[in-house]
This record gives C-alpha cells, sequence and structure tokens, in this order.
C-alpha cells in the first residue's frame, strides 16, 4: 500500500495517507482519544472503540462529563500506531459529530461488537457515535 | 506502586494515579499528543516528546499550523500506554500553556536531549514548552 501512494505532505515530511490507509488504522487500532472542549480546555480521553459501518462508536456512562461534552460542540478522534525501532508510524484524526445512540436495534448490533469497557462501571452506559465529517491521516514511511 | 495508591474513582471505575506515577509515565513515553482548538475544532496531533524539568516540550516548525494555535489558547497534552493482553493501561493529562522557548541557553541543552523529529523536516524548527497547570492520570489496575 506504501508504493500506491505517491502524495507527500512535504511541509512536514510526513505522507499522506489515504482514505483505505485511515480506515485500515482506524478498524485495527482497539483505542482511540476521544478529543473535545470542556469548560474552555481542549481535552482528550482515552476509550476503547469500534470502527462501526463507517463511524466511531464507543460506551459512556450516563452523567459523565466526557459524555455531556463531546454531544454539544465538534469533536475529534484520534488514532495511533508507532514503532519506535523502526521510527515507523501513523495517525488518523477523524473530525465530526457525536450523537447518542438511540435506536434499539442499533444499540442491539452494537453490544454485540464485543467492545468491553475495561474498567468496572456499574452505572448506567450507552452508546455514543461520532459520524465523521472529514477523515484524514499521515504516515512515516 | 500500585499498593501505594487507595484512591479509586468509583464513578468510572478507574484509579487515579499519583503525581509520581503521572511523572513516571511523561519521563518514559516517546509519543504524547498536543490537544488544542483550531478554528473551533478540538484536534490532537501526535508529536514526539520530552518531559524535561516538569514541562513537555516538543519541536514545531515555523510557520506551522500546530505552532501558531498552540501559542494562542489553553492546550492540553496526552500521554498513554495499554495492555490489551492483560487489559491495562494508564493515561495522563497535562493541561497548561504552550509557549515558546527563546531562550537560547535553553535552546541548546533541549537540543542536547535528542528529541530527534522522525519525518524528514527541512524547514526551520523552534522549541515549544507547555507549562503545566495540572497535571492528573488515570490508570486501570
Amino acid at each position: 500500500m506504501a508504493d500506491a501512494n505517491p502524495l507527500a505532505d512535504d511541509r512536514t515530511g510526513l505522507l499522506v495517507m489515504t482514505p483505505e490507509e485511515c480506515e485500515e488504522l482506524l478498524a485495527s487500532t482497539p483505542i482511540g482519544r476521544v478529543v473535545f472542549v470542556d469548560d474552555g480546555q481542549p481535552i482528550a480521553l482515552p476509550v476503547n472503540y469500534r470502527w462501526f459501518e463507517d463511524c466511531v462508536v464507543f460506551r459512556t456512562l450516563e452523567g459523565q462529563k466526557l459524555r455531556a461534552a463531546v454531544l454539544e460542540a465538534p469533536v475529534s478522534f484520534e488514532v495511533d500506531r508507532w514503532d519506535p525501532s523502526t521510527q515507523s508510524g501513523a495517525s488518523v484524526l477523524v473530525k465530526g459529530q457525536a450523537s447518542d445512540v438511540t435506536d434499539w436495534a442499533e444499540k442491539e448490533r452494537l453490544e454485540e461488537l464485543g467492545v468491553v469497557p475495561w474498567a468496572k462501571q456499574p452505572w448506567k452506559q450507552s452508546w455514543v457515535r461520532i459520524v465523521p465529517d472529514e477523515v484524514t491521516g499521515r504516515r512515516l514511511r
């Protein structure tokens, strides 16, 4: 795939990833970071997620700060993969809008994805979906 | 160190990391993510960095979008480490202000840290330092 992508971002020396490369990274990475603004402060929090039907989906807790913040404004989602030994790596940024998953049929399909929160979470959980407006990626080599 | 930290964040089931644990993760992780707002859109971009004299330091390019954006407003810096095989992991969030490193003596000390950009970057580079206002961390197990 590397040879099929002749585009280089000369400004920073990074290569522009194709949509297929971006999707491959999104589909094969277990942890990503929800990026949002909380009371004027941009923050990023890691979550266990899936790339499902061209969207990012992850669980949140009812009443959680993250949950309220992401549903109010534009968000991003970042994933990356790095290998220090070869100094190679790639990162993808999804810009989009987050929304609650309210449809029961869709919830059932999401439950079947096997996204198990690593932390013990006794509270009522719900699903958030980020519908991408833009997906971009950069890679080294 | 795990046993020395009795604090638990019951709300999400994650453990609150001590300042020492946060610093240990910051000092031992090669890649972190600068989190900032660009034209109303919160985004996160990975950078090669060092934890140096209680600050995050990384290189930017003159004129780079990242550079302009981080110098204007509050930023965060996120690092994490995960082991899917044991479902353990930790993440640290640094909230702070970014500033240019303009002092020549300090620049020389930073050059000696060995922070080599992985990408070929022919443009003039400078250093940005994030002075933390707050450092927090959460971990599983």
